[in-house]
């Protein structure tokens, strides 16, 4: 996956990847190694508990104490959750036969085992705010109060509470709806959180019970990894200024909803991550009364039911939370995405208008050329009118020996062997400066020396100007950011595709948002710089995914629920949606950079299969003109008509009476389409019917528009809808007729149909796919 | 004088000198070395020019003409400057017997050898604002509105145009009266001036003429040394985010008068200083119409007739320009003082509430230590749980080779040897980290490795620590800037000590001014830091001296100016004085670093012969209450009664008629008393004359009280003044009385009389000294 980064350096921004991430993000997740006992999740019913139990804790430790088998020479089957938010249940560590007991417990609904869990996980704060057009002065910012009142819950590997995104200074105390603590543990203490983190608990049950007598490195809600620091800090962080990663993206940091509240359910630890716990930070989340959870995680290639976001989000989605996930980094193949769920908000990653590490060498003696590089170099170093070495001795940087005459100087490195071999070189050699040329755009790491990478096509003009003159000399700066690079955003190579896996009725992703070289806070866990030998330290840190994009989205759905309390999570995500640009800053179609590493190099624009709806406007969002509400009881319909059993659908709405399947569709009021005919139709028809609420002032008239092409006609009836005032619904048919097979190995076919409300303020813009 | 500043940490915030400012700030400055021929300045008295001369410029070219001696063998005398608002006159090459024929041409009244001048010079923006109390929300900042067209010409070394805090967003066009230009030259174009930098000169003839065919680094008023952009930013820098020296200071910096323009003079060049080309660089600055002229120069040793700061600021005073001139950095020594000129404002450097330079050691397995230490190192450097090594193998830290096997560790290097080979063989061994223990408290560079110095007492429980544990750890963090400092501000060891010189009768120097650890913009003109070998940039640059202090004087009189557009420059001084505080931030009296140097190891109060009057107070400065005016013709009795010939006033004054010595006084109307009676004087009587003016709204009544001593009585007549409103004056006596002799060595014995308005807002102090 970096390599196709690296391969396209004229698009895509250069991501300083976290590896441990990186490697597990694009694989599957394995259940827990089949052992004579394993963790499983348990659904419960909880309206089938007896009467003699005191409540569904007392009722569930009875529950898993009666499996138990006296002939069993192992011990006994250990409950250690249980769930009454997220789903009715429990996680118990079972044997096979202790299993199968259970399935015959009245009450019973479903046994699955407990997951490691994927963190849809790579992290510009200081920069994509303002990419948002997010500002103190106007829009969704101050309408929102900058989200004063509101509590975001982050579901992630915890949080650093002294990072200065957490200082508390001119926030508010907690909503009297708190009902959240701030756990201690393991370096970590009460007298942490403050008013800006207003919770911090741990859940790692399911953890130990998987492995047990494990060793925690950090056994607390404190963050030992960075990325749940990052994350909040970028959903909610408060201003710190002059923030930077060594220089680089220097400016004040914020978070998108800089006065939101945070509440830290740390769910993934150092030693792994399990769906039992994630179900408990969710469960604890719901309780404690967030208003929005962010999860940047998800899991893989698991159906709506034992997926641990889709149970707890449905619940929060009763409780009124929006819940905002990451759609994963395993782009830019097809069906590649996780948290396809229909009721959450499935976030994709789009680049910013940023170039975070670059820097130039200018060249010549009298007259002077200048080449733009890219650098990580952790400093401003002090290279003016060096000595430039390119020779056939020293430029393949193949040894620091090699290196050993020209250490004053600075050496040229020709595009030869190993870009990494060759940084180490130099170093090695202590080469005072270097030039690599390169197609390289990226380096994991910070530059060890002074040091930046050109592209050949840009190293011609320096190379004949060394080869014609008797002493050759340049400068080299450092710790340069560019803004206001173009195109912006671009969905990036690597974050996840639909159609969604779990429901591909659904066209998923649902937004893109910032996800490419984010600067947030950071845990300082270790070093992130080295300068020469010297390792150094940073309070911030830039990263890349779909894990950066999801609290940039979490943030705007904060900032909306401020500013309109009174909507549903629906009508949040339904603002978001409908708003959402798909033009980038060169007045064109966002493209896709996944499209060059698929294709033919030249990028496409970007399907809603990569980018959803668009790029999320936060300002836009404020006042969409129309929403497309959806409560609990459609997505019901939408689980019956896919033929889930009871229990399926019961795992996921914990309850057997407050829904039923006396309504089943699979048509669902949502703000986007997808027309699955299949690769070989020649034909087909599909239709939607979709309702919208007038959300803005006074009496309305929208009119619809939309897009046909070669094999794919639609038609919207009506083409007008009118509206009295604020709250009036009404309700339309689309119909998407495929009238032509799809070019083989083509693009699928995709469009959109918009409403336009007659005083030109309102544009309602819903995406279709065909597939 | 280094050292002496190394031996007192307790109390001295570190300084990074500027090393070849150093070796001269304390030398007196030899005239020209006597050539066949050499550059004079003549003064001429215009009003004796013959009526058939176009003008002036006309007339002294004749008049050179004429002395020449066609018999010489050396050439003509070549005119290279002429003058006309600083003074009447002209500077020229001229052989000895060219010199004695002017010497009988009419109009001739004296001539006097080109010296080379002194920068009275070593470099708080960031924070040395706010330490003077300067708020954009209230106070004279808001008042003043910022400094808006004020413009505050610096007679300098140039300025870097490109400097952030050069910057004109923001600024209004320069005013109407503005005249100046924006000089082409060498790498300095006219379109480098903008709405702050609104003039550009440069001044070099003198230079040329005293060392014909010298070539010059930068033939212009680019800024090739560093001194002037660090003063004029400090002066009238716009606001620039996130400056500091390489993470040290970090803040916004800006400069006193945030909004004023500047006009850079530059008069100092890499290969020298003349006093022809600071003539020629004021009397420009005058002629183009600036509002206050700021000189962080002197001329040491030389008569008031002679100095070409006293003449040009006379001339400045007339046209109701303010000269604020540094004190010089010749401290502690008594009479050190350069700029003690009575009409001139001169400023003596005081430390502000920041320890810059600062970083951590934290030790210990469990329990844990901290020690505040002493670094320059310019990152931040990951040193976590690192192994400590303190033993006799490498304690000396006397040579790489012994520190061959503990390059993984924290060296701890014992306070024995020299330090600056310490930290040599420390980083040419490529230790990982290493501590100092040394009395040592600055560093003249950065530290080439994360390293740091502690202090004997500080190391006694780290050295325990470390002989008691199997594996003793620390970490260390690096920087970190310390506010709050107490006790600030403090009068620097440096400065330079009253009395004047070159006028004894008034005391000097006149006020106090941050000028320790001062962060600005600097020239990019080498670089500032150093990581391993690798060499190091910074846009900005601590520097310390009162070069420094007396820009933040010139940025308060400039706002003074813009507040009060109608006061006299001796008005905007008085009123810098009365409000001054001896009061540091413990609320003691502002103590002084020198009286250490010289006396027995605790500080002392500061005497006004080191502070003046105290340290400014801009927001006080603002509102005075009463004024000590004085104009022109009360200085020239001032010279009269120091029975100067009429040549010499007439340097000065540069005109026969305006002035004439019919009122001949040694008392004038200063805002601070000095009475000189003489070491071994037994007893004494001096008496003072003077008159304030009401500038406070409405009448008031103002009460006197004074301080006397065991030998010093002091009397105040009448010591009540009523003022019916503003603009009326009233005069008021003071005698001081010497009734014993001071004890042998003793300090000179100080106080002061203060009048206090009865509603108990005003408080109008001037100082006095007994000698």
């Amino acid at each position: 996956m970096a390599g196709a980064l690296h391969a396209h350096p004229s698009l895509l921004l250069l991501a300083l990847v976290i590896s441990p991430w990186l490697l597990i993000c694009a694989t599957f997740l394995a259940p827990v190694a089949a052992a004579e006992r394993a963790s499983y999740i348990v659904h419960m019913d909880k309206s089938a508990m007896p009467p003699r139990h005191s409540g569904h804790r007392a009722w569930y430790s009875t529950v898993v104490a009666s499996l138990a088998d006296d002939s069993s020479t192992d011990g006994r089957g250990e409950l250690f959750y249980t769930y009454d938010d997220a789903l009715h249940g429990f996680a118990a560590t079972l044997s096979a036969s202790e299993l199968r007991a259970l399935s015959s417990v009245p009450g019973f609904v479903s046994a699955y085992p407990d997951r490691r869990a994927d963190v849809g996980a790579r992290h510009d704060t200081t920069h994509s705010t303002e990419f948002l057009g997010l500002s103190p002065l106007a829009g969704l910012l101050p309408a929102a109060k900058l989200g004063e009142g509101v509590i975001v819950g982050m579901i992630d590997t915890g949080v650093w509470p002294e990072s200065a995104s957490f200082d508390d200074a001119g926030m508010s105390p907690a909503p009297s709806k708190w009902r959240g603590t701030c756990e201690p543990g393991q370096a970590f203490t009460a007298a942490m959180c403050n008013r800006k983190l207003i919770g911090a608990r741990y859940f790692n049950k399911g953890l130990v019970a998987a492995n047990p007598g494990i060793t925690l490195t950090m056994n607390s809600t404190r963050d030992s990894e960075g990325h749940g620091t990052h994350t909040s800090s970028t959903a909610a962080g408060s201003f710190v200024k002059c923030a930077s990663f060594f220089g680089y993206g220097l400016g004040t940091a914020r978070g998108v909803a800089p006065r939101a509240h945070v509440a830290m359910y740390k769910v993934i630890f150092d030693e792994g991550r399990y769906a039992s716990d994630v179900l408990a930070g969710m469960d604890a989340a719901i309780a404690d009364g967030v208003d929005v959870i962010s999860i940047s995680m998800g899991f893989d290639g698991v159906p709506l039911y034992e997926d641990p976001v889709a149970i707890a989000a449905f619940a929060a989605m009763e409780r009124g939370i929006l819940v905002s996930s990451s759609a994963g980094n395993a782009g830019p193949r097809p069906r590649s995405l996780h948290n396809g769920i229909p009721w959450v908000l499935t976030v994709a990653a789009g680049t910013v208008d940023r170039k975070m590490f670059s820097g130039t060498v200018t060249y010549g003696n009298t007259t002077q050329w200048t080449i733009a590089g890219v650098t990580t170099y952790p400093a401003n170093a002090w290279v003016v009118d060096m000595k430039l070495v390119y020779n056939d001795a020293v430029s393949a940087c193949s040894s620091a020996a090699s290196l050993a005459n020209v250490t004053t100087s600075i050496v040229v490195c020709a595009d030869t062997g190993s870009i990494d071999e060759q940084i180490n070189n130099v170093n090695e050699a202590r080469v005072a400066a270097a030039i690599f040329i390169t197609e390289v755009s990226s380096f994991e790491d910070t530059m060890p020396l002074p040091a930046m990478f050109i592209r050949p096509q840009d190293a011609q003009g320096l190379l004949s100007y060394i080869n014609s003159t008797a002493i050759p000399i340049a400068s080299m700066s450092f710790q340069q950011t560019i803004l206001g690079t173009r195109p912006a955003p671009v969905v990036t190579a690597y974050s996840s595709r639909g159609p969604s896996r779990s429901y591909p009725g659904v066209l998923k992703p649902d937004i893109l948002a910032p996800g490419n070289s984010i600067l947030a806070s950071f845990a300082p866990v270790g070093p992130t710089g080295l300068i020469g030998q010297t390792s150094l330290r940073s309070e911030f840190y830039v990263a890349s995914g779909t894990s950066m994009a999801c609290p940039h989205a979490s943030g705007v759905a904060a900032l909306l629920r401020a500013a309109h309390p009174d909507w549903s999570p629906a009508m949040i995500k339904s603002a978001m949606m409908t708003t959402a640009t798909t033009i980038d800053n060169t007045f064109r179609p966002i493209v896709d950079a996944g499209s060059i590493v698929s294709g033919n190099g030249s990028a496409a624009a970007a399907s809603p299969l990569a980018m959803g709806s668009g790029h999320v406007s936060p300002n836009s969002a404020m006042d969409p003109g129309l929403v497309y509400d959806v409560g609990p009881a459609d997505f019901v319909a939408l689980l019956c008509a896919a033929n889930y059993t009871n229990a399926q659908i019961m795992a996921i709405t914990r309850s057997s009476t407050a829904y039923n399947c006396s309504t089943s569709s699979n048509d669902v009021n949502y703000p986007s389409f997808i027309a699955i005919f299949g690769a070989n139709a020649t034909s087909g028809d599909a239709r939607f019917s979709r309702t919208v609420t007038s959300v803005g002032a006074g009496p309305a008239t929208y009119k619809a528009s939309w897009v046909s092409s070669s094999n794919v006609t639609v038609a919207v009836t009506p083409a007008t809808l009118e509206f009295s005032g604020p709250g009036q619904k009404a309700t339309f048919q689309v119909e998407i007729k495929l009238t032509a097979p799809a070019a083989p190995g083509g693009e699928p076919a995709f469009g959109a149909v918009v409403w336009a409300d007659a005083s030109g303020k309102y544009r309602v813009r819903t995406p279709y796919v065909v597939l």
